[in-house]
């Protein structure tokens, strides 16, 4: 199989709602022929695999190119280093964000420049992939007899099974394995939850309506579309075109004033109709609803999972007996209702997460396991590089974090499990990097962020994002409910505190206020110091205060209040812990290892399968009969029995096509193992073939053994290689099979 | 433990959309106290089990109840052979729906003196289970610290991995042991799709508005309360209460021209403002929502995920190279817009399914492997039994097919597969009964429906509905789209039919209707046989035909279309499947269980615990140091890699409490086996204890034999029993161990 990336055109962002940017960046990838050694970690036998790999790496081999590009990346480190000097001297705002768009035009330069250095002569054919995922319906567009709505997809018997065992394989990888304490919460969501997390105000995108039919657009995109179109054509002038160049670059940092004036500059109108269109309206991405049938409650289909841990989050500490750190974790779908989804699966209206929210104590986020991952090697392509036109550089995530590179211990611990998880299902270590937020693209309660991204056809994709995001969340909880979200950390040493408190007579403030004694009372138990002090001195002084509860004044005098002032001894203290957040987008996971794993065999271009590994399969093994004698059939009804008995998924296919074809199709649906029942098999001792997918090989092994060996396989207690020490070659050529 | 069911005041119903009834059914249970043998599948050692249960049972142990109901049971009898004889003769649907009322009073009566008769020494403490399902989070009120909202839950740690193993054992259960097609679709359904299901148009309740407030009222619930209210009254009379407790009794049936009815004559008012009510309204379940900016598409959260299955069942009977019958299964959230939620889990507004649609031909529903499951017995509840005033008697299925009660093979399977599922995840089965539909609650598409109902406190709890829905869904979704979901089945004998279709002419259509030329040729190719037969006498005639498509009317001439007559020979014919609907309420089955396995420690009345399976026991292992000693920790350490290496979820509990103390907690979350580390621990040949929550039995095992010990005993690979047979007996009682 020969791939080519037609690289890197969009980064795809799958940011919470305070970073959602479209950063474009690029890189330059050389060819190496890899052995397939280096990828396959479930041993199946390499050497014999059918199929050559091409995989781009970073490594710069040819001295010639990096001399041309020399000078292009000094140009974007020399502007880099404006920038910091700008942001260290406190330079004006507006002056830090010209110099940032000119940067991104340099990079930009720098990265065209590269792409059209890199050799091409790999290519991917995405379409004949689709074709695949459609035919065998992997996955599908929603409701397509009744039309479809883009955006949404169904997936089949297979995707399913992807799915589904990829989310075991992350339930035993980080929930088990971690001991996290896992949640299923609602999806409906009410508008105060929404309103504390800043998805009401602020999960916006700006978009435009067609002013006659009321179609509607994105802004970026149209502009974008509008703006490439005048470009590519010639008799577009010059300066004209470089105008337009400079405005798509810049476009990701734009306001809305900013593309409004862009819209009324070059006239821009509805692509479709020609009509008008409106001023730029920010356009809300959750779904809406009414929970209850009064109308009066609204809700929202919640835009991600996270905020349902933390509105539990006294629960969880309660369940873990009080104690920090704790992860929770969660896995469910969530809803954003994109103004025009596109690219498949990975900008989609309705879609599966997965998210860990990691609390400790601020002032300590070293990880106690941190020494089991610290010389694991991830690609790091860290902020200071992309600000000095370098690439992404292997790191042991030791080092990234003891030179601060990495935030701390706990992001660092997560980055590594992160990477580990994706390959152990079949993700290309070499399509994988983790990019650092730059300051200007970081949610502001955020301290520092990795996404983890893979490379496939549409670009680097943002698979799952890693966020230390300090105690934003829960403050913002505690604000809105005035229920207080934090944990108690014991003190090394006894602390002794002056407190002042009032001591409300509950009697005399039942009298005076009736029903809204109890608003008074609990107001005055939430009361702050400074404020008590203030009332005790008016109390004092006028004998009254007026006294602010719930949006209304009381009057209190001194019969319904007296100030208590005295000395605690604190043993504890309170702190809100601090949240590490992986966040995983499993839609976009499960895209790109169907373009990592998708495969051509060398003898065959139209044979094309899916190598991914046993682990996530969708089944483990097909069970077929050389042909329709029925002296086959009992062999293989037992078969399938013994492997339900030992959980095997299977697939007997007991039609008509030759053997080299259901291979074929059981390959397409990238079943990793096959047994066939032949002639052979009806001997004593009863026997029959396992087939490997990617390499072919077969082997001949007694009926009884069999099951338990495809388990062995599957669960990835034994390798292929061991199987083919153990057992007999079956020599006996597909292409013979075939015929 | 003891147990009292305050018995079966309401039937709760989890229905489809057009058979959401309210039946109430009383049933009468004496007390027998039951071998825990007869209950515990895994083979816990019995004898030794602290706890005793006391089941109610069916049978009718004392001829001097019996000799009392028996003039009752006569009298319902006597009024359903009426009702036969009604519909049979076919009488005014009026005097049927009078005589059916009149049944439903006798079978009221019948069951009031039943309860009266029944002995309630037991009791089950409802407000002690639920404090213990939200003491140890296995779920509570969603967004509480928001005030929260009612129907609303969300799962902590122990319920979320409780349905985990719920969820994959049924996967194993169902979708891998019958190879069934699972899918995942979209949650989000646009309009036209739930139009043609019937959901927007019949899946509502009325209700009924405060018209000062808003506030609203479901109306069946508000007339039930208020009349039952007045009854209780002691000023009310004799006449006005039998009244009361007629309407009761009668109001699942009535019409909402009848309820209003009754609104006016009680001048019924808000209960909680006496503020007047509007007149009925109804109000769909349906949760709503826009798709996409425009505002112009329509969608609703999915009421079922039923439809998700039948729009992709062309792509599915692909996937299954066209042949029938095949069977496929979702596992999904849906969502119902209740007008006043309550009774815990079990009327909520999110809430997770579980549904199998089996496709196969009208003509043959028998099923390949009924042989297997012909012998189990299965209480059945039949439409008869109802009418006659009897009990659910207990009946082989493969009988209850061979005499008809059961319509056909295909329902009659899967009712014993969700028997015997429902036992082995441990619903008791002394508290399951299959209750079939009665002819006037049935849906209208469907042919036999059955419900897998559990007794739970708050009566008998639709918790499955298994119904052959016939080929409604697929010919609904056809009529609708234009698209022809059936599948091809060869004939016996080729057939030879006459053919008449109309030829277009695509040429002159074109000229003649421009861009609509498009639609006219589409009709064309979709026009019954009758209507071209028509359209060839017009043409003839007349020269010219009235031809309407998509709702334009078109002129055709002769020249535009001809018709074509000849013979075909057919080898195949097409038939719209037959479709049986195993649906699960993941949520109802989840609390039956809680129910039928919450316990009580006959020697400690406040320690309380579930005995649930170990295959669906949120965690299979404890890990318990005896103390806080340093030289445990390695050994603590050890065993929870080791248990993590086999894949056993588990729980180290390090924290002070004694151990006793420690057992308990882990008994509270169901956990069904714990490791103690000890001081013997420490010498070699190093040992732990492994104690069985349900018998609180310990044995003595080595280290290094303990986690496979734990991986088989949570798989049911081996037993309790056997365990106990293999290592000595650890004789400590737990008594000492808590000092």
């Amino acid at each position: 199989m020969k791939q080519f990336f037609p690289i890197l055109q969009v980064l795809v962002s799958f940011s919470k709602p305070h970073a959602v940017f479209h950063q474009k960046v690029r890189s330059i990838f050389t060819e190496k022929t890899f052995l397939y050694q280096a990828k396959n970690p479930w041993g199946t036998k390499k050497k014999h695999r059918s199929v050559k790999l091409n995989f781009p790496t970073y490594t710069m081999a040819d001295p010639k190119i990096e001399e041309i590009l020399a000078p292009l990346r000094a140009a974007v480190k020399e502007q880099g280093d404006l920038v910091r000097s700008l942001k260290s001297n406190g330079a004006p705002e507006l002056d830090v964000k010209k110099a940032v768009a000119e940067l991104k035009v340099r990079k930009k330069t720098l990265e065209d420049k590269e792409i059209s250095l890199a050799p091409s002569s790999a290519t991917f054919d995405r379409s004949k992939m689709e074709d695949l995922l459609k035919r065998r319906f992997f996955f599908d567009q929603s409701f397509a007899i009744y039309g479809g709505i883009t955006g949404q997809y169904d997936f089949g018997p297979m995707g399913c099974a992807l799915k589904a065992n990829i989310l075991n394989a992350w339930r035993k990888f980080f929930i088990l394995e971690e001991q996290m304490l896992e949640v299923d919460c609602s999806i409906l969501t009410p508008e105060p939850v929404l309103k504390a997390s800043g998805h009401v105000d602020r999960f916006a995108d700006l978009m435009v309506k067609d002013m006659v039919n009321g179609e509607c657009f994105r802004l970026d995109h149209l502009i974008k579309a509008h703006l490439e179109k005048l470009s590519a054509d010639k008799k577009t002038s010059n300066a004209t075109r470089e105008e337009c160049q400079d405005i798509v670059v810049r476009l990701d940092g734009m306001t809305k004033d900013e593309m409004s004036a862009v819209l009324a500059k070059y006239s821009i109108v509805s692509p479709m109709t020609g009509n008008k269109l409106s001023e730029p309206i920010e356009f809300n991405l959750m779904f809406g609803t009414q929970i209850g049938p009064s109308g009066l409650v609204k809700g929202f289909l919640r835009p991600e999972t996270a905020q349902g841990i933390f509105v539990n989050f006294k629960r969880l500490l309660e369940f873990n007996q009080g104690k920090l750190p704790f992860a929770a974790a969660q896995i469910g779908n969530a809803f954003r209702n994109e103004i025009s989804p596109r690219s498949g699966l990975i900008r989609v209206r309705e879609f599966t997460m997965a998210e860990i929210e990691h609390f400790c104590d601020p002032s300590d986020k070293d990880h106690p396991k941190f020494e089991s991952i610290r010389d694991t090697k991830l690609q790091l392509y860290s902020a200071c590089n992309q600000m000095d036109g370098k690439s992404a550089v292997a790191v042991a995530i030791g080092d990234a974090v003891d030179q601060g590179l990495v935030a701390n211990q706990t992001l660092g611990y997560y980055m590594a499990r992160i990477h580990l998880f994706l390959i152990k299902i079949g993700i290309d270590p070499v399509k994988l990097r983790f990019r650092q937020h730059m300051g200007n693209e970081m949610a502001h309660y955020a301290c520092d962020c990795w996404d983890a991204e893979c490379l496939t056809s549409y670009g680097w994709v943002e698979c799952v994002g890693c966020a230390d995001r300090s105690a934003y969340d829960l403050t913002q909880h505690s604000k809105a409910t005035g229920v207080r979200l934090a944990a108690e950390k014991k003190l090394d040493e006894l602390k002794v505190v002056d407190v002042i408190e009032p001591a409300p007579n509950k009697g005399v403030l039942g009298k005076a206020f009736r029903k809204e004694a109890k608003v008074v009372i609990e107001a005055l138990e939430r009361l702050e110091p400074e404020k008590v002090e203030k009332m005790e001195k008016n109390l004092a002084e006028k004998g009254s205060y007026i006294f602010s509860a719930n949006g209304s004044d009381y009057e209190l005098t001194k019969d319904m209040v007296s100030i208590k002032r005295y000395q605690k001894t604190l043993h504890v203290e309170e702190i809100v812990p601090s949240v590490v957040e992986p966040s995983f987008g499993v839609g976009r996971v499960m895209y790109a290892l169907f373009e990592h794993n998708f495969c051509t065999r060398e003898d065959d271009e139209q044979r094309t399968f899916f190598s991914l590994p046993p682990v996530i399969a969708p089944l483990k093994c097909s069970v077929l009969p050389l042909s329709n004698n029925a002296q086959f059939h009992p062999f293989v009804k037992k078969l399938s029995e013994d492997l339900t008995r030992v959980d095997v998924s299977h697939k007997v296919d007991d039609s008509s096509g030759s053997i080299g074809r259901r291979y074929a199709r059981t390959d397409e649906v990238a079943i990793p193992f096959g047994i066939t029942v032949d002639f052979d098999s009806l001997k004593e001792p009863h026997s029959a073939t396992l087939r490997e997918r990617d390499s072919t090989g077969q082997v001949r092994i007694p009926l009884d053994e069999l099951p338990s060996v495809v388990r062995d396989l599957s669960n990835e207690k034994t390798t292929w290689i061991e199987i083919e020490k153990k057992y007999p070659k079956f020599e006996q050529q597909e292409s013979v099979a075939k015929a």
